[in-house]
């Protein structure tokens, strides 16, 4: 975590321009700053754009940049280094840091122990407060990730408990540690996943978080500003799956050309073959469009709106299940709201695309005799359609999660196709109903 | 900020069910907590969560919990209880607190100013580094939102400089903390956007960001703990923007129905009138489909298909927008990038469209002697289809922008309309040349 950091200097600046430059300007305006203004502007880059300016640099400053990082982060970046590389970069460290590094890159990324740092400040639980405040100020001088929080171990390494700086300042000097600090700590697991994780963080107001491995040792520490990357990128993973693609996992500029045709085009293809059905089932109703074809003109009307009525059906329940505001047992409560929500909106769709029959046939005369028909028709396809719409777009997330998948995958043109077929049915159903022995 | 968090406590059990209880359970179980307990738990709920259990506590208690609050806390509370009853709760705080409380009301909830804490710690630019840690000591006994970072104003509070706690710890002692300070800080003004805010953080990794007014004086300090909440509430913002319906603002078990029927029938209003003109685009083909009402069964697959297309484009846009990936000068790369990605998933569909056409014939002889020419208007319609839905709903975000709306307005449901009315004539445009003569 930094501290604080300068504003209105040449790295400040360039963080605002640095997406727009080419590999080469990059280099070339890291290269004129400070050594200090570099270093700092070099910590606060991500990981892969640390990695484009390593594989770029001369292997002498290589080297130093290398070790610049702190071990989460050097994990971090070599890992976005193309595999091949990542044997040169790891050997550019020290022997210690080395074995750190290795360490934490056997974790999956998005796991506690992909997250955390192994250099947190620590005390014995034995150290009076002012032996601890004063080894506390030697251990600032090293690169731990924080010293607001200290960690108390015994001889093997296992976490005791926990004191804040704000606790030791404010305690009685001669007080021992283990008077002072506090033993029933929230601590997690190295394969603890980063959406358990933000949430820990988020319900407790934490600024770190212990991560300790089966036997209660301590391996490191996760700290609240890597949550704020946490967050941010779970909701862009649920924002892109929602929009029916994969999650990028790259920028949208950055990601090679193939890469995001794949990511989309396999999704567009599944959604598309869900989309022949709306052809069979309308080749099951070709007759009664042969006889009443003014009935093809509402049909994307009516299914469209089935379509976006279970768009923010499933957009609201996939986004309140991220938030843990609802659980999977809660789906018959949400059932229960999207039957009332959904049969209100489509009776007032219904109503006005009666009306919009009715008075286009007053105006127009376009369609015949049976207009009154035919409004009635619509209007209550429409209801059909909003009311199925909203309760379909709202349990398929349910179902989803229930049978081990993503929520998020209940995209919303998943939906839409979904409603589209059976919207076909459904209208057409209608319409033979009530335009039997009339039109039909 | 709390430092340290218990777990497996009576408090912490309860955060998990508290969402599942009835108001008088929460009040029962919330009283029978001890008071270290209920202080830590009650600290850690968020403002609705606070609100509601204050409002129901019998007055004496009601004074007790309003106290424990922080300022910044006591104003996102009060401004959560019903408008009728808030003087009565800020009288219960002591008149310092209510000044304060009072001054942050006056600010945006998403501004800077709404977001801050007026307790901070500071120091003399004149002391010694030794005595402005030992003067930290005492004021980490009271009420400060961090001691970490601790600022340094002159005698009109005006702010000169920074230094945390951990420069502190490692510098000599008898520097003065003007030696040690940093004086170009990153700061904000009082009504700074939180979105800009939350940037401004994570671009910096920063603890905490002081907030001054416009002659430099010092206001209060945002910390990031309210950073990550502030992600959170954006992301859920634009997802539910982007599902085609206004942001909830309220959790969705939560919120009344009829405030959701409001935020949701309004946008499917809308949606509705544009869809209408599908109606009316049709109405000019009718001859065309009552000719070859075959063609009628192919239009919900083509125009969902660009519906897709685009909801894949607009969500990715959007969502790069927000993180600040792509700028509105960009919107000619995205073009680019949207053409390549949309015609090469259109051919890809469009060869598979053209087939399915072909093979269907072949097996069931339903499309007649001119099956070979639908394939090709299938097949050429999905190209242009998806290949418009991709740039359309790529595009729209920029657009929106430009005009000055939110982007996430682009919502999935809102592109699959656009695309919807102007497929129609796509297609049967297609149509018209290439079956006129024989079908047509």
């Amino acid at each position: 975590m930094t501290d604080v950091v300068l504003k209105d200097l040449p790295y400040a600046r360039l963080h605002d321009e640095w997406n727009e430059l080419e590999i080469e300007d990059k280099l070339k305006r890291f290269q004129e700053l400070s050594t200090a203004d570099a270093e700092e502007f070099f910590r606060e880059l991500d990981g892969n754009e640390e990695a484009e300016i390593l594989i770029a640099l001369p292997t002498r400053d290589q080297r130093l940049w290398m070790r610049v990082l702190d071990p989460d982060d050097a994990a971090d970046v070599i890992q976005k280094i193309p595999e091949e590389d990542r044997v040169h970069f790891l050997e550019l460290l020290d022997e210690s840091t080395r074995t750190e590094v290795s360490a934490l890159m056997a974790y999956d990324e998005d796991q506690a122990g992909g997250l955390m740092s192994p250099r947190y400040a620590r005390v014995r639980p034995d150290m009076t407060v002012d032996e601890a405040l004063l080894y506390l100020r030697k251990q600032a001088l090293e690169q731990v990730e924080t010293v607001y929080l200290v960690y108390v171990l015994d001889s093997q390494q296992r976490l005791l408990g926990v004191v804040s700086v704000r606790r030791l300042f404010s305690s009685s000097s001669h007080l021992k540690v283990s008077d002072v600090m506090r033993t029933n700590v929230i601590k997690t697991s190295e394969d603890a996943d980063q959406e358990y994780l933000s949430r820990l963080f988020q319900e407790h107001n934490l600024l770190a978080i212990p991560v300790v491995d089966s036997n209660g040792k301590m391996k490191g520490i996760v700290t609240i500003d890597d949550i704020v990357d946490v967050v941010e990128e779970e909701a862009t993973e649920d924002i892109q799956k929602m929009g029916g693609s994969e999650a990028l996992g790259d920028p949208y500029l950055k990601i090679a050309l193939p890469e995001m045709i794949k990511k989309r085009g396999g999704w567009l293809f599944v959604l598309f073959l869900g989309e022949l059905l709306t052809a069979n089932a309308m080749g099951y109703f070709e007759d009664e469009i042969s006889k009443a074809v003014i009935l093809a003109l509402f049909l994307p009307l009516i299914i469209s709106s089935g379509g976006n009525a279970g768009s923010q059906a499933s957009t609201l329940v996939v986004r309140a299940m991220a938030l843990d505001e609802v659980k999977l047992r809660d789906w018959w409560k949400v059932m229960q709201r999207e039957i009332i929500v959904g049969s209100s909106m489509g009776i007032i769709l219904g109503v006005v695309g009666y009306f919009r029959v009715i008075w286009w046939e007053a105006a127009f005369h376009t369609y015949g005799q049976h207009a009154h028909l035919i409004g009635i028709v619509v209007g209550l396809s429409l209801v059909g359609i909003v009311l199925w719409g909203s309760v379909s777009g709202s349990i398929l997330p349910f179902v989803l999660r229930r049978v081990g998948f993503d929520p998020a995958s209940a995209s919303t043109p998943f939906v839409a196709t979904l409603v589209d077929v059976t919207g076909v049915v459904l209208y057409f159903s209608i319409a033979s109903v009530i335009l039997k022995g009339t039109l039909l």
